[in-house]
């Protein structure tokens, strides 16, 4: 396996310097790179790259100003850090459907043992169904993390391709069936005008008393009004969000203080963990250049991402 | 493979009564079985079983008065139901684990959105090393849900024997090394003269400063008073415990209100779900058995468990 030559630029990251070298590939100037690896924005892009450049790593996960700016060329292979920052978020959407059915907001506010109480609302996810609407990077991660820890995941995907490690696969056309079927409910899926209130008074109706939702999307994905009727009535187990709507959540909102809801301030990925997670990435992906294998988060320019 | 014949008694269980079938079993009397799932206590057990019956299966994890009473003799295979409750007490400490590593006594106490002051407590289990002090059926099952988190496993157990999944295992007389090396830790050992508060003033001096300690197993593994020092003083990440000395936790305890401690009130296995997970249990236990392969927690009368 050769070392590729590798240039690093604009900025010599140590992270990332440290990230190439891991990966097996060796610093070189650009004339002489076969893969770049970038830590700016478009409009410092070298205009002209070398032919011999067959690969360009781009630092950021969307990179739909890449594609306006018409940096990216169809004569080599680009890659965005798409997924890259996709195990914390799985890792908190899993902490908060933990806590969240294990009933810790109680015990957390609490000042005095009340076991008999608390012990009662305690459920598991010992061979629970958790559903994870819009399986993509995040979903994804929280795979083998769910399936780790007893449960079974029901995946709702655009296509509807069985995912790796689910259960079960539904296409989006399907996702009506789902409010009955799983245990729980994960929300990962991009904010588009087909998933605005995508959880509604009628969805909330469907789920199961037990049922926990995650919010870790946009906070538009939940109707914040008809979710906080289901909470107040207990028709459902409860809701953990990291994202609201409105965002944020203002005080005084009742969200703040009901039993079966759990709110944090959008922090699944706080901003001193990413460099560490851009590395990791960079680090793959140089090595599966080394190897000649495909590389993670290739873009397709026809689909945008 | 043969349906084996299954006594079960003296309770029809119906939970057990399917969990039987479920392992491909079928019902017989005491007279006909080739083996016996007992629901109740040594005081009832039939004093002159048939030589026919070659297994027996009894309803506790703890057989200490059934060795005491005679009841376990050396004619036929005898198994308890140890570990059949851990997985739930495995969930409830990843859970304790989480929501420590994740800072979410902060956003669960507080009523408004305070995002950067929330975001830059939150630390990951990805890549961390969690060390497991007393890796037995609670520790094991929590090597699945951790190494799925991401985390990988340092097991201390009394022989030191390699924990299948653990990135390493060291023996008891090794404890002293684990402080520094591990970032966050779970108690999971017996309450005995050598655990007594394992967890002292000395110990915690030398975690790092981020370390999560769980306790899931007695509260004196914990010197309580060392520990209050060193989460005022912040020179540990938190403690997270669902066990405490003194038990139950007085009103008015400063682990009550500090920001990085959490106190679930002994309910890691609340009485509730016992009957299911015992049913899971002998469903495999009856499966192993008709396909004649080595059951699980098979009781040795010359260790006493």
């Amino acid at each position: 396996m050769a070392s590729p030559r590798i240039h690093l630029g604009p900025e010599q990251d140590p992270n990332l310097a440290r990230a190439i070298e891991q990966g097996g590939g060796v610093s070189a100037p650009l004339e002489a790179a076969e893969a770049v690896v970038w830590t700016g924005r478009p409009g410092t892009f070298p205009a002209d790259l070398p032919d011999t450049v067959r690969w360009v790593q781009l630092p950021f996960a969307g990179i739909e100003p890449w594609i306006s700016a018409g940096v990216i060329d169809e004569r080599r292979v680009w890659t965005s850090a798409a997924g890259a920052y996709a195990a914390p978020v799985a890792e908190h959407g899993v902490m908060l459907l933990l806590a969240g059915v294990r009933a810790l907001t109680g015990p957390v506010r609490a000042n005095s043992w009340r076991q008999g109480e608390f012990g009662a609302r305690v459920q598991t996810l010992q061979a629970a169904t958790v559903a994870i609407v819009g399986c993509g990077a995040i979903g994804r991660a929280m795979i083998p993390m769910l399936t780790g820890l007893g449960a079974q995941v029901l995946a709702v995907t655009r296509s509807g391709v069985a995912v790796d490690g689910a259960a079960q696969t539904v296409a989006a056309d399907r996702t009506p069936e789902i409010w009955q079927a799983a245990d729980h409910f994960v929300l990962a899926a991009p904010a588009t005008p087909e998933t605005k209130y995508l959880v509604d008074a009628g969805v909330l109706a469907r789920m199961k008393p037990s049922a926990w939702i995650v919010n870790l999307a946009r906070g538009t994905l939940i109707d914040t009004d008809a979710l906080v009727r289901a909470l107040v009535d207990g028709s459902i187990g409860g809701a953990a969000l990291d994202v609201t709507d409105p965002e944020p959540l203002p005080d005084g909102h009742p969200l703040w203080t009901l039993p079966n809801a759990i709110i944090t301030p959008h922090i699944a990925n706080p901003p001193d963990g990413l460099p560490a997670l851009l590395a990791r990435h960079v680090a793959a992906n140089v090595a599966r250049f080394a190897a000649g294998q495909p590389l993670h988060a290739v873009i397709d320019l026809e689909r945008g991402y």
